[in-house]
């Protein structure tokens, strides 16, 4: 055990402790409401959640914390604290920040907007109407830019206030520079492979599927990835989502489609590759700030290596497909690997995010950021937005949703006022393709995958990323592990590498 | 809405409010830790909920609530009182001796002991070794004497104070008379009717019955006796219990047992009476402090109630028997209705409390009654405690133990140092018969039942009893409904002319 030597951390230690176990508490009420809650419950529920909010705020916005903090970033109390207790800090002071910056009856406001908003857009997306939801949206919008603006520092713009609350390594220059790579690079290869993929037949994917073979099938798939059920359970809720308690309390969701064979098992590798990076957090700093993962961005990451570069490859399937072909033997017995294979990528040009392949699904996220960058630099009304949306689609896509339901009303996110989250869903993607190629050099991992060896690949992640929660951010983590910063060039070469070999491109 | 009167009671409600919040959160934590968490989950959710019990702890005691609860209790500021607040004060007044009476570091430590003395229980039992436990069990017994000791008043005796945590209206005096009847007239009624049940077959009760079947059964049954699956769900824990975070949110568990029919029908129905209880309770009055049930044996009444009273009647089954055959054909087709009712009240002396029928149930509840008072009246040693079991039940029962682990292991409760909870369960059976009887006086109860109308049942029980929480205590709410207090004789005599009949004794 390190000693410890700040007198000062352990005064603070109590109330770091204090809003874990109510941040804790908060996850399991949200995990409760998506898997187990009955219906009615929500009103009286909201009450209770209500309050350990405010006491989850008041645990760390008060006078003592306050003190603490502003002595423990002292350079001469940061000599005494561990790389542990330093990253600590460095969350606390950003948490306090984002917690202490917004007046407490407008955050309070905020949140019953937000749920007042949410459910102003569940109902314009079902009926279709985007002016319905338009002036909730427009409030939600100008309360995101008045908390940008008490936050806002030096040369800093609003938007990227929202951006560092999901990926702190990423601005808009970085950003724009990526998402020009995928706008020059990957929507022309998208138009290519698109053509060539029409062909391909899938029908055979939307076949009846037996849910109850389906829940045991992905049971099995996220097993073989290394989901540790000791320390994790699998539940069912209308949207797939991982959520933790600790590093021995993980749990993760699927959505079973008794018509969609892909749906469920990609989700449930994608909340996998989540659930891993929870589960390898050391034991040391699960229940500290530091505790969960570096960002949204390197989250996502986790969580779309397995679903994309790994769980999309022909070698993942090779050793396991015949038991997916005997789990279903009418609907793929003439379906062959090299089918399958095509099958699960098959790529077009399309118009829902969520339902997107591997090559569009970036383009989708290009269309949203850009969208987000004019509303906070002021370049857009919401009135316009969606006909902004359905002009970008055309632009990128070459299609345009004829619905808002299919367009601008698709997303949940901007409901919630989170703004600045997508570009962490392709940032993530892409740090996955940096770290796929690295591996590729460091380990035989087509062996692997070839011959069901599962765990190498496991424990390398643990060993270079998971570990060490969010003590590092996403650069430093690329940086020591791939021995350079984020680098789109290698989701890039990756897309066009992968794509050209599937379909004989030129 | 009734205006509020009280300054002070308005400066209390925060502090009502959040000890609600943070009990609600430990009773989700309890709920998922059954029914949900991973295996390994334990030791770091249990620093969560050490913490919020500390919390919870804190919001109560300390120098406000003491003040305002002090000032609350004077007769002025009394009379600007709601009857409800007045029953809050009265709770948050026990509530608050309880909790005060014992110093933090001693309830810590006993906390501590008890989830070691759980553990060291199962151990014992699964050995079943008596010898191991008993250290064990003589620490969490000095312990509760110790703490009985801080709370005695004038001539209260030490297992009365315990007795009040479960039961305000029965104390000694009273328990020695109800259970002084349940010598005289149960134990040889039990005897005889043992007998003549010997010959009765059960065997169909134990063949094969596949659990997804009896999964959909026992939901059903709970509808049926008006469960509102809108404000509650039905999970699967090792042991059958109740829990809920309000009255919008009532949640029970069943066991599924293949070899044994009646099991999770008995239990299901069981906590389905418990959970209509809470469902019932009025929304003015849930999240409050009196927003749960009278008392354990007033809850205990509505279990049994729908359990013994209503389930195992002839009448009950009537209308939906049928269903049942037809759920299990090859199993029940050559039992024939009144097979099947005798089979459910078949009865005999018994080594087992949770298998008990429900002749023999009331006296394995006075042998662990009689054997808690002589612990507390120092009448017993531990290390006697054994043999005495083992004693009690040749002398009530007929028979004896050949194990602990059928004997004095059986049980988790003293493990957990409840002593004082199991006389609730008797009488809350008890009472559950008295209020039977004045039920029939008030309505066609036996034409409800057999015309499968069990909703004026519910109906009633809401209004006369549920709705009330714990505002009034059990002996008011006998008054108010049956026109006196707790009278022993309604269940001597129910269950003497229900085994008589069944029986056709003398």
């Amino acid at each position: 055990m390190i000693k410890r030597m700040s007198k000062t951390f352990e005064k603070l230690q109590p109330y770091l402790d204090k809003s874990m176990a109510l941040q804790t508490a908060r996850n399991l009420f949200e995990w409760d409401n998506q898997t187990a809650a009955p219906f009615e419950a929500g009103e009286y529920t909201s009450k209770v959640i209500g309050i350990l909010s405010d006491e989850y705020m008041k645990s760390l916005v008060n006078d003592d914390v306050r003190k603490y903090l502003k002595k423990l970033q002292d350079k001469k109390e940061q000599d005494e604290l561990t790389e542990t207790e330093k990253a600590i800090i460095k969350e606390l002071a950003k948490t306090y920040e984002q917690l202490e910056s917004i007046p407490p009856e407008e955050y309070r406001a905020f949140n019953e907007l937000t749920s007042i908003s949410n459910r102003a857009w569940m109902k314009a997306k079902k009926n279709n109407n985007y002016e319905d939801f338009a002036p909730y949206l427009k409030k939600v919008i100008e309360y995101k830019k008045k908390f940008a603006a008490y936050r806002v520092k030096g040369k800093q713009k609003p938007y990227e206030v929202l951006l560092s609350d999901y990926e702190e390594c990423f601005m808009i220059d970085e950003l724009d520079i990526f998402f020009d790579k995928v706008k020059k690079e990957i929507i022309p290869l998208l138009q290519e492979v698109g053509k060539k993929a029409e062909t391909i037949d899938k029908s055979y994917n939307y076949l009846s599927y037996d849910v109850e073979q389906q829940r045991e099938f992905c049971k099995y798939l996220s097993g073989y990835i290394g989901f540790d059920f000791n320390r994790g359970v699998i539940a069912e809720s209308a949207h797939p989502f991982t959520l933790q308690l600790h590093n021995h309390d993980v749990r993760i969701t699927d959505r079973y489609i008794e018509n969609n064979l892909e749906s469920a098992m990609f989700s449930i590798i994608h909340e996998s590759g989540h659930a891993l990076y929870e589960m390898n957090i050391d034991d040391a700093i699960t229940q500290t700030m530091v505790g969960g993962g570096a960002s949204m961005g390197m989250h996502e990451s986790q969580s779309r290596f397995y679903e994309n570069n790994i769980a999309r490859s022909k070698e993942f399937w090779e050793p396991i497909y015949d038991k997916l072909v005997k789990a279903y033997k009418t609907n793929l017995a003439t379906i062959d690997l090299d089918h399958f294979i095509l099958g699960i990528n098959k790529a077009a040009p399309s118009l829902i995010r969520t339902e997107a392949d591997e090559l569009s699904y970036c383009i989708h996220i290009l269309i949203r950021y850009e969208l987000e960058k004019m509303i906070f630099a002021e370049e857009v009304s919401v009135e316009e937005l969606s006909k902004a949306w359905n002009q970008k689609y055309q632009e990128y896509m070459g299609i345009s949703p004829s619905t808002d339901t299919e367009g601008i009303l698709q997303d949940t996110h901007w409901s919630w006022g989170e703004f600045g989250y997508f570009p962490s869903y392709a940032i993530g993607t892409a740090v996955a393709a940096q770290l796929y190629a690295c591996m590729m050099d460091k380990m035989p991992l087509s062996d692997y995958l070839k011959t069901g060896n599962l765990t190498p690949i496991r424990d390398f992640l643990r060993e270079h990323i998971h570990k060490f929660g969010a003590v590092k951010n996403t650069n430093e983590i690329l940086k020591d592990v791939c021995g350079e910063e984020f680098n789109a060039d290698y989701y890039i070469k990756y897309l066009k590498n992968k794509y050209t070999k599937l379909y004989h491109l030129s």
